[in-house]
């Protein structure tokens, strides 16, 4: 049967978003000093794209309180992009204040998810967006856009590709054309990756698409693999796996960077990141946040760990 | 770029190895009652081939010393496959002794770690083979062949295609059809899963094969996906993911049997199992066990729990 034909790109690009995704769940507020310690090794790891954290209301998001803070003091390396998230013009106003250049805007492409929480539809949700695509033109800001639910949604299950499609034409219209397909509930497969993201891929060809995938149902490595199918060649990913889906306690979170960076280098793929360093990055996540996340490769090691500790075993004997 | 291909098969077997891949390294030695539970259990959700033990040396892994019983005790169930594996003549016989017909022997494809664990080479060691082969004919008992470290391996590293090639060979002359690609120390990746798997079903179509994996490293989700993609529809799969590489304390064990069959049927592909039968198995194995094993579904849940809890919170707003 075998008339599949799997292609893989040469080189892909690997966001770092585990300073806001990542944190923003953890019970433990870290320190600036923290957070710009683990921003400094994300960069130095040669991570090109951060997302550095949220202009949220501090009173929804105690962990992002500080984002100004770290944006204002945080060393600003040549060529790194440092993304916030904003909600809304507020948001990007304050982004704006400490000399951030790039924000991602974000929307539920679910209608019963948006309605319940924020008593919009997507539609309305995004055309509320407008003063923010003026206000970033006059002052230079560029902006992202992501969909979240994209692949499945607590309160209405599977979206339609028709619904995906409606949102991504919203974007396009107020010209933002980087969008990222939100998995935060952990619900994508990878058929359903393969076959969306292609069809998203032939249809609006002229959109930068990221995929963001959340490991909750131990999917996400197998959704990295089918995305690559489907041609998306930009993943997110949160240092140690941290994150996770807020109606799940103790499920996985999103997908670890380090073994995302450790398995595209095993298949011979570019990320223009040093693993080693970018799994010291998630060993220094764990202590500060005094737990252990969901990495796959800081517990079972690298592969060429476990022939070098064979090797010398046997030299040792 | 996307001119990749994705296919997906109808339907996909899965083979259950807990109660030996998944036990052997296990501290608690389980009661047979335990052990006749889980496969009462296993039996139960749908899987209809199932790996009961080994007669390896009781000292050298005493969790299987009671296989003998599981296997005189256990109800056998029509259309059911029990299968143990046997390392020489000697564990043949005592599987014909208490009445099994399906047996699978194993050898290293690493020539390195052949000659370090048992001082012979891989085709000294499969040539060893003949006797068990003759007495199989003899009384009836079908053999199935696993090729371990066939995708790399502690001493070696990287195993070439022409070595996986050279030990598939040996086992067709010895009449050997039904053969398993293992991966114990989970160091495959999705690129050499297709591009060698691919390879080996064009070469020998009259192979029946079948894909081991361990989720180490975190790949062995997208090794499925690779996998269905190369052609294979047989898989490995061990309740809550127990089992793990003895050289790595801490590691993922084998790819965890729920995740797996949640995975396929979210893709629409059927496995004939009760998911829910599953992961019921699975949770009993923990009970059992005394500890957490590696599954992602029992911890975060079936993509319908999520929607499915959402719905009553709504409800009883």
């Amino acid at each position: 049967m075998t008339n599949a034909n799997m292609i893989w790109p040469d080189r892909v690009t690997i966001c770092e978003v585990g300073l806001r995704d990542g944190l923003q769940n953890e019970k433990k507020i870290l320190h600036v000093e923290e957070k710009l310690q683990l921003l400094d090794a994300v960069v130095q790891s040669g991570i090109k794209i951060v997302e550095i954290g949220s202009f949220v209301h501090p009173k929804a998001v105690p962990q992002m309180a500080d984002t100004e803070e770290v944006a204002r003091r945080m060393k600003r390396v040549d060529g790194v992009e440092y993304r916030v998230l904003v909600p809304n013009l507020k948001g990007l106003e304050r982004a704006h204040a400490v000399g951030l250049t790039k924000v991602k805007l974000t929307v539920s492409v679910s209608e019963s998810h948006c309605i319940n929480n924020f008593n919009q539809t997507p539609l309305e949700m995004i055309r509320g967006f407008i003063p923010c695509v003026e206000y970033a033109a006059k002052h230079n800001i560029k902006i992202s856009g992501a969909l979240s639910s994209a692949w499945g949604c607590a309160f209405e299950g599977k979206i339609s590709v028709q619904q995906i499609e409606k949102i991504v034409n919203e974007y396009l219209q107020l010209g933002i054309t980087e969008l990222s397909l939100s998995d935060a509930t952990g619900m994508a497969n990878p058929r359903q990756i393969y076959e969306i993201g292609s069809h998203m891929m032939e249809k609006f060809p002229q959109v930068k698409w990221v995929l963001h995938l959340h490991n909750t149902r131990g999917m996400a490595i197998g959704n990295i693999v089918a995305g690559l199918q489907a041609g998306f060649t930009t993943f997110d990913g949160a240092f140690a796996g941290l994150g996770g889906c807020p109606y799940i306690p103790g499920a996985s979170g999103n997908i670890a960077t380090e073994d995302v960076i450790h398995m595209l280098h095993e298949m011979g793929i570019d990320t223009g990141v040093d693993l080693e360093k970018a799994m010291a990055t998630a060993r220094m996540t764990e202590a500060i946040v005094e737990h252990q996340g969901q990495s796959a490769v800081l517990r079972g090691g690298r592969c060429e760990d476990l022939t070098r500790k064979k090797a010398q075993h046997q030299n040792n004997k």
